[in-house]
């Protein structure tokens, strides 16, 4: 239970990575109210300086002792810091928000997008999840939809930036796309294969089923977020070579009749959602446009001509902000405000 | 009907474009029993010099007398070109392969992907359409499956490269990633929006229903060239910054019972088709293995988790081969066979 307070010590554990950058650039533009803060990494990266509000912060060793007295800690430094932090975190009395996959879809951990669920957040959390980019966006489109008219199927393929694999694979897509350009060849790193001028259908690992992890994610975190696990969900995640932002393709059928029209309207009115939708004008959601804006952009909304009770959109959201740290920043809003 | 010779009288119209450029390729490649060659094209490239076999070959200026005593011509100069010029070289005897979309709907004219539907071709030919290229890879990778397990539905989302807008926006994607890299505004002019680092999902004009005219081809054509007009397809298109080869996400509902596994015998054993599906090798299609290839690639074949009777699979082409010029050269093959 966080008692209510002026300030609140906060740690970001990670606070060197594409994420931890964004979630202290986002607690800053969000005001949020940050009393002691402590931005810790791994050890090579011990002695960094950071900046928030203008000031100097140095980066520290990320340990069990690194979390006295911290009211929250935004963990984004993958899953196994998570796991092996995480626990004494919370029992150093600090409530955790996790970035990572580690404790998603554990028994009894909230996996929590604030416009979705933030009743699944108990009065005494430990560790609340963050769900995975790709799914956060999504449920930020479906929950109104699904609360109106009872989502039974969902066909996704996705477009995915190179940010959501870190800064490594920022560079590399930069590197690649140089080097091909001046006709020199290229060697892949970070990605199995050329991710330049290329599509590539595997992200994360495969597993048993010929499904990649993300996409399971994509399956079972929607699940999970929206309670309910009647909703079944075909996932197709691909690496694109773009940047910034994911864009998704998603297909709906619905229990109840459905229509363009009304879910124009209900997603013009939910929080967190821009529609942008005027097809004649060439307005619909781009991540070029997503990319360092805070809502899910959503358009092509259009009935879906092969079946009843369908509707087809295109979702762009910038997963570094919405599909990571401002994602855990407004969770951990939310815990104040309550 | 064309007469048994050793030799075919062939002009090209729209030979300057990039995939004009590539039929008179294939012709050669593929040593295509060509007689007297003519390559067409608009005024204004008139006296250019192209290469067939080693000798120049001079353009020529399309007109309505440019087809006497030319066997086939393999038309690529657009619809309003085939629309202008195709009916008065049909009236000087030869047989129209054209790649436009002006007649492909027509009651009448045959539609045909040579792996799929050669019985479409009556035995007096005037007009032959050649497929739209995001069409022509997906239905290949279909038939087989409608054949055994009668298609339903097909949701599709589409990763499209550039070069299916010719040579001007592949020249644009270029210039733009350059001017990006070096941190230069660019301003779009063959697309609507930046197409570098970006995924606009929009190809071809808006319709009246919310799609647009390429995804609505995905719906017609794919009925028209598989002969059964019950096939519900739900597609979106989708521009990608790739130069060459589209990518497509597929997911299949059939009548029958239909698993994963006979997918996969059933593709390998398919004309046309190389199956390419090793995920735990990082095996599958991708755009650059496929470009300049004549096979289209299908990969990630597996059981849809979210739907009896239904799978997920990735398919990649080269749409400027299988998708245009190389369909074209195999109809004028299979007229030539008969």
């Amino acid at each position: 239970m966080l008692v209510k307070k002026p300030h609140y010590n906060v740690a970001i554990a990670g606070a060197t990575g594409a994420v931890g950058r964004k979630m202290l650039a986002i607690l800053e533009e969000r005001g949020f109210p940050v009393g002691n803060l402590k931005v810790l990494a791994s050890v090579r990266s011990v002695g960094q300086t950071l900046s928030f509000k203008g000031s100097p912060v140095t980066v520290e060793e990320l340990t069990e002792n690194s979390f006295e007295g911290v009211d929250i800690a935004l963990f984004s430094a993958g899953s196994s810091a998570s796991r092996q932090f995480g626990p004494s975190a919370v029992k150093s009395g600090c409530i955790v928000i996790d970035n990572s996959s580690a404790f998603r879809m554990e028994e009894g951990i909230p996996l929590v997008v604030p416009e979705v669920n933030p009743d699944a957040i108990g009065s005494d959390p430990g560790i609340i999840a963050n769900p995975n980019c790709s799914t956060i966006q999504m449920v930020v489109a479906l929950k109104p939809i699904h609360d109106k008219f009872k989502i039974k199927r969902v066909v996704v393929s996705t477009y995915q930036s190179v940010s959501g694999s870190g800064q490594k694979a920022i560079n590399e897509l930069e590197d690649q796309t140089r080097k091909l350009l001046d006709g020199k060849a290229v060697k892949p790193d970070v990605y199995p294969h050329q991710i330049a001028f290329n599509c590539v259908p595997h992200i994360d690992i495969f597993l048993d089923n010929g499904y990649t992890k993300e996409e399971m994610k994509m399956v079972e975190e929607t699940r999970k977020i929206l309670g309910d696990s009647s909703i079944q969900v075909s996932p197709t995640t691909v690496r694109v070579p773009v940047f910034y932002s994911h864009s998704e393709s998603v297909n709906v059928e619905t229990e109840k009749p459905i229509s363009a029209r009304e879910v124009k309207e209900l997603l013009s009115a939910a929080a967190g959602i821009l529609v942008v939708d005027n097809p004649e004008d060439c307005e619909y959601p781009l991540a070029i446009d997503a990319t360092d804006r805070d809502e899910v952009f959503v358009g092509r909304i259009r009935d879906d001509i092969s079946c009843e009770n369908a509707i087809n959109f295109w979702v762009v959201s910038d997963n570094l902000r919405k599909g990571a740290a401002l994602n855990a920043v407004q969770i951990a809003e939310h815990l104040i405000s309550r």
